[in-house]
């Protein structure tokens, strides 16, 4: 199972001729994959939590790591959209700007949401991104 | 291809029921290849460099985004140490903390060395700790 | 003087009603401004460095600089593209993604430029970002 | 009305000559206005709070927020002090040194208040501040 | 009693000839320290807290603030564990990477505790890893 | 030796009430010590960079470093100018202001000089307020 999930993605890199190189969609992905599974935590935060902490502190501090997690989503996106995307593959998928803005808004919103469904709806965004992004890097 | 390389790690992350819940060497994987990448470009930096800069200032900011991304790598790793393994996985793997310490020294190195193979060494040092961490998971 | 600057962008914020609330493109511009004097610099850095400095290591230190203000001038773009801006002004201003994406663009090759000329484009785009962004907290 | 807030400013730094260049005291001006925006909306969390979160979680948010935009109006405020003020201005302006000490201080004091009128304490310690910025650029 | 706190450190770190030099275990100490500190307070909420705050406002910033210094003790601990120490330190002290492992998850469950006492066995795992690091230095 | 330095210390730190409670000036000094380090090891580049990489490039990473270092030292310097004092100390103390001022820039010089001396200086006005710290704290 490991040979099969690192090999693929090793490969294409090794096409990557641009300045910085090295993109990712799975560094969007693995952040907002904590989002939705802190969102899951926080509904289930009595038991959750740890010993030594009442449900009410574990909810904070779900809330605080969650709004990080979820910026760390957005620098991700922010940082494929611009840096690695160029005007041909915008050419090819015309709804680029679109998607970027629709999932990096809806980073924005997994921090005032504590529903699982809204971090799916985050990490399908995401997904539909990584399609792209992999389809113009076995081009 | 795209499939191929999300779907496991996808599944297996489902499973995952510890107080964070989300980890990924994929995370540290990303920024070492970012950091062989750069060393390559470094002895390039002629072909490498784009129009308006020189060589040597090309070199500068090569070496600068290394050492950044050297620092996320050992900031990866040391967390993948610390707050994923436990000692149920230290006692089948009784090699982690020589794993992880050899790892992130290679990574420092990396701030110092301008060789791809060195690069190419942290990378292996990456996936032998991600081998590990994927049969956790899969246990 | 002072007064003249000031007084405007207060009234303007006073009546912003969003979630965050508070939004201005100063600060992208600050930090582009930063860029082109850094550029401008860079290139009189025999005049322009401390006595007790080389003129390399003066250049070795503002291509540093340059690189997080450029970070920062990119941060401060996609935080108005994604937060403050919403559908309806994408209506009425169907430029927005195309001139953010060329703005944040404009950025990240002002870490591989040193010339003034170049920083000018980018606060150029940055202005006409601005010129739209008063219009819709004006309306 | 674009114009005219942010002409003077950009003249004010074509006459710029230091070392780093570009300084504005609405760095900390913007932050601290976010810190008062802040204040208000948590007094008001139940109306500005949006529909997926409860006002107790808003409220958390809000402090956690308030809480770095406290920090940030802090660092551009020593930052000015530190590296824009120079002992000729000290000499003009005898209170500098105060001036700076008590608006960091009301900024450290806003973590912990949530009362618009200290925030609006801070802003009019930061626009004293900016007073004697401006003349002196315009010396 | 400053003299005496300040001298002997100075002296330890005149001989110090590594690649970067200066390390010191008081970094991660004090960070711990205000670990602590906040696990107090946040028991003495009503007492601790100043005047314009609820206590709950109170310990919800406690939480925030306590997760950031438990985080700054596993960095400094860290850079330690990698930086700093070598393999010959390992074989005098064979316990090392233990040590390190041990207090970095005591700085992680810190962040769970609100008990000085846990803060207190975080500050005895740095002191018996301080122990070890002057020990080395005196060699 | 260790028990010597670190006793007293922490005795003091005992008696402290303040809000944030836990302040000391050893984090300006640690930091510090680098930039003086790193000067030092600059001037000395041929014989002190390790074997992969070139005097030129370890210069352009001691430059990088020290650019950080620095700026640490003014952060650590600038909390306890705002933070930890208080009215009464400057009242006993009126030379305060100065002295924060003056060490804070200079450790904005010491990133343009690559001379220890310089970063001495820095050391020593670090000292001379962490003995008035000292005192204020054994009052």
């Amino acid at each position: 199972m490991f040979e099969a999930s690192l090999r693929p993605r090793r490969v294409v890199h090794a096409h990557c001729d641009l300045p910085c190189g090295v993109y990712d969609p799975a560094q969007a992905r693995i952040e907002a994959e904590s989002v939705k599974a802190i969102q899951q935590r926080y509904r289930d935060a009595e038991k959750m939590k740890s010993a030594p902490e009442s449900a009410e502190d574990y909810r904070s501090r779900a809330l605080q790591i969650k709004e990080q997690r979820a910026d760390l989503v957005k620098h991700h996106l922010w940082v494929l959209w611009t840096d690695y995307f160029k005007p041909e593959h915008l050419e090819k998928y015309p709804q680029l700007h679109e998607l970027f803005w629709t999932a990096t808004k809806e980073a924005g919103l997994a921090k005032k949401s504590q529903d699982p469904e809204q971090g799916q709806k985050l990490l399908d965004a995401i997904d539909e991104i990584a399609k792209i992004f992999w389809e113009t890097k076995a081009a």
